[in-house]
């Protein structure tokens, strides 16, 4: 199996978005001004910044969803379970094991992986693991990826089925999809898929996942300052 | 009342879009093509024509939710009713009673507009109303936004709140609002919005409604034109 | 118009519900225990409250959603209008003013309803009216009704369609609504539809829709009383 | 690894419901009748046939929503992925690889399964496989999830998390969830996941999927049987 691919990365591309902050500007003032909002649009950025954190405060969140962002991503299965459960405002297309014949790809955590949950449920925090730990883990896992995916060789050179072959590729395995969203729905993504200190709901995601997630946020930090600053600010939670 | 306004039309702008017929294929192709996918973007319109007439004739939907358009309309209030029981793949902000003051412009329809309804429920159809009849609406409704409109400044003058204030308005005066929506989203309003023969589940609109998707629709086959032919021909039925 | 009506109160009625406390319990548990979870629907409700709570507080919103309520609603045109903007986890059926004439019943409101509002926008406070107030509101109001109506009546009896004939109806006109919720997308209304200092994002919500979140509340309330009380010891914050 | 099952079923049970045929009826009749529909509630079931059946070829869809109910499921985890696609009307909780030790309990395909796709994309069908072709697959997949298994094993007693050891587990081992949604997204569901030669819309899912279809569609029918005969007579369509 020469040519499987053992990766600790996950990616995340942005194919294409739409709008601004202005753009949230513009259709929140709608309320108060009817069509003069649409000047908001030609405005410098910081004419709307206070109206931003008084949505995000008050968790106004409709203006914040006349906006979209296209992601291309590539990351492990058990990542895209977890992303697929969020239903409102995201839009999927992916790789189907159906139609291709899945690549050699699989994910191995890295060194800075923590490996020890402690604590209980509900409660739960990681701390590292011990090298042996991480070669048992690691060793383990490739061992089985790579008896895994010569069983889907054999399958499907014996002329069965992709579908039925892949039902034993495990759930580390690289897929890769398009997801698309708006600044609302990634905003309440990112509040549930980082661990971050200062948001007013905690959330305790799996590292993998919010790998994605802090790269998503990066782009979303570009493309719409002053919301993310807005998010930021006021703990973390979608409007 | 010297300024209000009657106005028999409606209107449509487009102010922000993102994506193209080629955004349609890059989703679609991610199932059998994963990260290659990504060249469809590139690619000159014919390629995917075949592909996309396929999703439309399948009603393999999700390509088509990776774009956005927004909209700005300007309709009366019993439009923006039947317009907001549009819920998935739609995002709306619109003015607000209780927020800004509102404008005295009034729809009254114009002499086009067929005013009888013949047949039972389920079967209706419209016919063209006679002259007296035409009187009869035209003049009786103006009358009604003159008192109502009147009464509205009234209580405004008297220091009654907006939201109390616009309790007797008519539900004909206009209003405005963002419109947020997908390719697939925009399909399945178009699909109920407009009466078509050609339609393969045939709906009987109210015509005001229809006239906005009517304008909707020409931006969306300029955006859109393969996806648009494709949902043309197949019956106009959202993938 | 001898049998206008003018009422100030709003209705609502509970059509039929399905689950209890114990199903939130038994979806919640499902994450650690599988099928097992199943025998919490046979417990006594105290063994679930404390899980409840940290579903709640932790805003761990799904297992609340295996759960549904129907209410039949009747209010003022205004107070759907702003209903019907609830998208998520949220199903309508209304009268309609296209296929059935609309009874002359109108909303008035009561002397205990504040008319004036102070501050600026985003900060209003509604303070009481004068009794010159509340007669130029009440008097102006119910003249409207009577004139919108007779109109409506004769030009219905001219043979013009009802959807035309209703333009000029206004939107205090009642109207009446199967609603259908769950628990989740119940607690999202109510945390922006009710006016409580304790919620952790107050809300200005207009008073005659607040009314109808209230009467829901308190069937929210009776129905399923563990979550309802883990829903305002954690600020009436849908989870 | 003695207590490695390997089943070759899905399973299904009701966990609640809400809701009949009449309660479709009630739905749809309060645009023309107010509040004298919910007399629909207590009628013989001969009633409202005919309007059920008009709703369905006529895909008026939202009366189909004021009813719910309440699947539990036990399916491979391959099946999972492609369910939880389903976002609009569909609620989910499933056992968590984070929080519980998973069961070894792996899918393995009867004698029956079509193990041949053959044909082209967008053309498929599925043909026997041969007896030896069986046994490279049964085998094949056994081998693997054994050895899965015991990895998983040797990572959990070596002390590493749940959410890292269980990277390597193949999509076939089982998972359970709740799964709420009402006739509409049943029907948009089942019109999808299975393949009848009576639909308008025909469709190839993968059987396995189809497998949970069917014993929906078993409850469906039994819950809603009008609404299930129009659903049927109208191409398998969800309206």
């Amino acid at each position: 199996m020469s040519n499987i691919t053992f990766r600790d990365d996950v990616q995340v591309g942005l194919v294409n978005s739409m709008g601004t902050d202005a753009s949230v500007v513009a259709a929140a003032r709608v309320s108060t001004q009817g069509i003069e909002s649409l000047s908001a649009l030609n405005e410098g950025e910081a004419e709307g910044k206070g109206l931003i954190n008084f949505l995000a405060k008050n968790r106004h969140g409709t203006p914040f969803e006349h906006n979209s962002m296209v992601f291309f991503v590539s990351a492990p299965i058990f990542v895209f379970r977890e992303f697929h459960r969020h239903r409102i405002g995201w839009s999927y297309n992916e790789t189907s094991g159906r139609y291709k014949k899945l690549e050699p790809a699989f994910y191995i955590p890295d060194k800075e992986r923590k490996l020890q949950q402690v604590g209980k449920t509900g409660e739960y925090e990681f701390v590292a693991g011990t090298d042996e730990q991480y070669r048992i883990m690691s060793e383990g896992h490739k061992e089985v990826c790579i008896s895994a995916y010569e069983n889907y060789q054999r399958q499907l050179n014996a002329g069965i089925a992709r579908e039925v072959a892949r039902m034993t590729l495990p759930v580390n395995i690289y897929s890769s999809m398009y997801a698309t969203c708006n600044a609302r729905s990634l905003m309440a993504f990112l509040g549930l898929r980082t661990d971050r200190s200062e948001s007013a709901y905690p959330s305790k995601p799996q590292r993998e996942i919010e790998m994605v997630a802090e790269l998503m946020e990066e782009y979303f930090a570009k493309l719409f300052p002053i919301v993310y600053e807005a998010f930021e600010r006021n703990g973390r939670v979608a409007p």
